[in-house]
């Protein structure tokens, strides 16, 4: 099934390269497809890294090592496959991604604990391990790559390559941060997402990119969702190869350390809103901003009620301002809310105020808004002060036709 | 918007009267329709009566009402209208409430707690307290009406009525149980479920049948979904006329109640499953049995994470046994699983064992299963004891049509 574009996709921003990281691209051919599905990225000695990771019972093996190995702070490598995610494959799956970590860890003459592997595709079919030794054996020698080659590598229903950039002065120092990810169907992340990479030329301990990391992730990743299906195979790495000649970031009291935790954060909402932005059969971009809840998690909870509700993106599909299914949306959330201090808008505009539809409501710019591509749902519930944005897409006959119409 | 009846509608049975009930409807016109919306049930003095509510934070003051009142568990008089919930419309929305069971109360000389409300439709817009009147003085000295009649005038988005009966041995006493429910969408009912309403003739004490619906409710209008969006009206009620002569139920220990109860969870499984049998879009029954959980909790949760995956529904439509999907749901669901001790069928057939694709799976079977009208899916966590059904139907181009298409 060829996929459309998404009308929500961005063009693959000019992004910089990062001493110390070379991407290299090759065909395992894990499907019956003409294109580059193994992707390789090598990393200079001493590249510090972090991770996040799918909270799914049923996670892959690869997330189950990398979660593992992502411990002693180390990379070497990062190897991702497209078309097959390995997850429900018992031992026959962790053979193949041990067979990849020993095969580049050989190559490069470093631990395999420092080779990192994800996979991405259909669930329940082990990957193939002559394809992925042939694969990872081109890749190796292949010559390098841009991002968006890279990008482009580690997709699957994806319409477009999702790639960002920003960066950040460490004293005198300029850092810059690149990422790139793929995912359009299965995103519900919770702590994690679909396979994200980050690469900074920063210096920075694996610790502390990690306890960045992580905060960014809350404030990001698990605050998109497309279907609220929550995938067995959810990554975000960072890599941070210490090429720049910065002062090494150890915590929050090193010189420039906030502004880098600025950028990686600004970077991963960049990320997680590409992501949405190629959700299955989206053609809105919702922006979902809740204020007045108990806890800021308690607003992310709330946030998320409305943004997998089928019956509110089924609404913003058709353009009809039924705040009535946001107000569902919110009492069904589970978390504390009283109807009469309620108050919801659509593009600015309230249409009910404290649990009331408002006197003085007016339709027609909120109409104007809705027939728009990039849509904003305001809910305040009255009660504290924690807040959350939330983003998400509209549920279309898209989805449906990508899902139902076809046999994977 | 004209829906088509739906492939899985079931003929309206012949339900026997219950002696202590008269059944009347009349047209409110709360939307512009010509048509029955206003129901009027009219129960004999010493009526015990039982609910439970939607656990929405959002719930309109129909429920908070009902809540309230059921606590002295006597009823005369059930109200419901269609086409206006009346949620989300604060003083006003319970103003009209109050109007309707005083006129009501005035009629029949009972106390104003003794006459139940309900109303389904649109949230947001307040009960137009003039039509209510005119509805309710029309239904109080109308003529008598069929079941049928009843069931039709309380639907909404509903394709066809929806009905069931059975009856139950207390001694030598044969008692007669009769409901009908109407929901089609927003259904994802927890603890609770759409319209409801259960009459019986058996007598029984207000408490001890509260008891038995509230059991019977966990097992069966809690264990379905069609969307996972939980309304803000949900309310199943059940009334007791009496008038069988049955010895009065008053715990467990009474002769007969075990057959009593059974003979209502009956009833309210078959109407749970009426409503699935209506959910927007509806092309497949799925029935969804999983076994070896932790608790039998757990399973109804690990079932409805199935249920309400959207992945899993779309690939049911599309006739596709992507078991992989069904892995993913539950290692979503946030419930004790083990990736290599779960199995998973379709129509009888292993497709999966023990974190395994299963070797000698014949795909040829499942397809054939796939593309009858009712799906089997058969999940097995291998943890401990618990077990549940769930039921559910699938995803489909009819339901965006329904909600997405036009204005509400």
């Amino acid at each position: 099934m060829d996929l459309e574009r998404s009308p929500l996709a961005l063009p693959f921003p000019d992004m910089p390269q990062i001493a110390g990281v070379t991407l290299r691209v090759a065909r395992a051919r894990y499907k019956n497809w003409d294109r580059c599905d193994l992707t390789y990225a090598e990393l200079a000695e001493g590249t510090s890294v972090a991770g996040v990771f799918t909270q799914s019972a049923c996670a892959s093996s690869e997330v189950e090592l990398g979660r593992q190995n992502v411990a002693q702070g180390v990379a070497r490598a990062q190897i991702v496959n497209a078309g097959n995610s390995n997850a429900f494959t018992g031992y026959r799956g962790r053979e193949a991604v041990e067979q990849i970590m020993g095969q580049v860890a050989d190559h490069l003459g470093c631990p395999a604990e420092q080779v990192f592997v994800s996979s991405t595709g259909v669930i329940g079919v082990p990957l193939p391990k002559d394809k992925a030794r042939e694969g990872v054996a081109a890749a190796l020698t292949a010559d390098p790559c841009t991002w968006e080659d890279a990008a482009l590598a580690i997709s699957t229903t994806d319409t477009f390559a999702k790639g960002a950039h920003t960066n950040a002065m460490i004293g005198d120092k300029r850092v810059e941060l690149v990422g790139f990810i793929k995912g359009s169907g299965m995103i519900a992340p919770d702590m994690a997402t679909m396979l994200g990479y980050i690469f900074t030329d920063a210096a920075i301990t694996p610790a502390f990119l990690q306890e960045i990391l992580s905060a960014a992730n809350t404030a990001t990743f698990s605050c998109i969702t497309v279907d609220g299906d929550t995938s067995t195979s959810d990554t975000v790495m960072a890599f941070a190869t210490g090429k720049a000649g910065n002062g090494v970031l150890t915590g929050f009291d090193s010189p420039g350390a906030d502004a880098f935790a600025a950028a990686l954060t600004d970077l991963c909402r960049q990320l997680a809103q590409l992501v949405v932005r190629d959700g299955e059969g989206a053609r809105k971009f919702i922006s979902i901003f809740v204020s007045g809840a108990f806890s800021d998690e308690s607003a992310r909870r709330v946030g998320l009620s409305i943004a997998n509700s089928p019956l509110v993106k089924t609404a913003i599909a058709g353009e009809d301002a039924n705040w009535g299914r946001v107000v569902m949306a919110v009492g069904k959330a589970g978390e504390p809310a009283d109807r009469d201090k309620l108050s919801i808008g659509f593009g600015g505009v309230w249409a009910a105020k404290n649990g009331l539809p408002c006197a003085d409501y007016d339709e027609g710019p909120v109409a104007a808004h809705l027939k728009g591509r990039d849509i904003d749902i305001t809910v305040d519930l009255g009660m504290g002060d924690g807040r959350a944005t939330v983003w998400t897409c509209d549920l279309t006959h898209g989805y449906i036709s990508i899902n139902g119409d076809y046999r994977s």
